[in-house]
């Protein structure tokens, strides 16, 4: 068993996620924002890649007290579990996802002395040989109570959890801009499909901010 | 003075024209194949890179017999002009767009020998030193009565005409599915912006076969 598995991302109208630089870029407007903070206020965990946390080093907390508190009156922790897939344990010591409430997945080819600075910071979860293992870590954190998890990228994380079949529902918001660029992170990079491409349901679209959210169902092969 | 310009592609829900491995990739569906052919109908001219051509080898002509027919009642040839931005040449000479109709762009620095291949099949307009000058080719194509002009990829002459502002609008079909890949063409590749990202403006949304069709007007800033 695994949580219902949810990408949220803002990409460009040309599929960007950031420029060449991977310098973060403001695509989502402030209404999109909102959407993203009442997401995050209704998931158990949030996750990303390290790539993100190294690039964007994202608080990935609940910005608004209204929503925190909502929370608190539920019984839920404050914020939702902070997870990072970080095969090699480059967590910056000092990255703001840290703390009481965050679980660093690492491999067990991380350094040692890597995961022991970090582990003075957070929860360590050891979980597969040379990369994390996706499937079993979604197996824990389902094990920890965790129902539904957001991961808000990279496109490394997303086409790595995609490609194993572990997304339900991909939520994107296309901004109204181009960043182009070769080299400019997408929202799926990695390996990509060769031929049998993930095939996608359109769920819903809605016009927000001056762009686009898009929902779509992960269509499972039968 | 230049042709109203409208780039149409498809993309998958992550901003990939193609994989990795560059082979074609069926996006679209047959309705937005239909739509396809009705705005190459209703077009003065088709351009592509040459890297399509190389790696599709379109036709670029309108399917549809009742099509042509209506271009021809209205005094228009049977296909709009094909146009390939090829700074070096390189379009093989048994290409489909070859022939009558179809002018091959080159740049001052392509092979002479290949020019002279070429020309036997189609007709050359010599244009910019090192690469084609776009500006230059658009400004030659108006005076031949070229006033509306449609651009299908890929994303190096996407790119290369959204940095230098020569693109109005943008038509794309967003497929049912994922590729991924951080090698895939995506709708704009090139260098990308570093930080001023050309702005767009949300003009319509569509339903259509099992995607979405967005329509994009490029800003102009002041």
């Amino acid at each position: 068993m695994r949580p219902y598995v949810f990408i949220n991302s803002a990409m460009s109208a040309d599929g960007k996620i950031s420029s060449s630089l991977r310098r973060q870029v403001r695509i989502s407007g402030s209404e999109d924002l909102l959407r993203v903070d009442r997401l995050r206020a209704e998931s158990d965990a949030v996750m990303v890649g390290v790539g993100t946390i190294i690039s964007d080093d994202p608080k990935l907390r609940v910005k608004s007290d209204s929503l925190r508190s909502w929370r608190l009156e539920r019984g839920m922790p404050e914020n939702p579990l902070r997870i990072v897939a970080d095969s090699m344990a480059r967590t910056p010591i000092d990255a703001e996802v840290l703390g009481p409430g965050c679980v660093i997945a690492v491999s067990r080819s991380a350094p040692a002395e890597r995961i022991n600075t970090l582990s003075k910071r957070c929860e360590i979860a050891v979980i597969g040989e040379d990369r994390v293992d996706l499937r079993e870590l979604l197996e824990m954190l389902y094990q920890r109570g965790v129902r539904r998890l957001m991961v808000e990228g990279g496109g490394i994380l997303n086409w790595s959890l995609i490609e194993q079949g572990l997304v339900d529902e991909i939520c994107v918001f296309v901004g109204p801009m181009v960043i182009g660029g070769r080299d400019a992170p997408t929202l799926v990079d990695g390996r990509g499909f060769a031929e049998k491409f993930q095939r996608l349901e359109l769920v819903s679209t809605e016009r927000i901010d001056d762009g686009l959210l898009i929902k779509w169902r992960v269509v499972r092969s039968a």
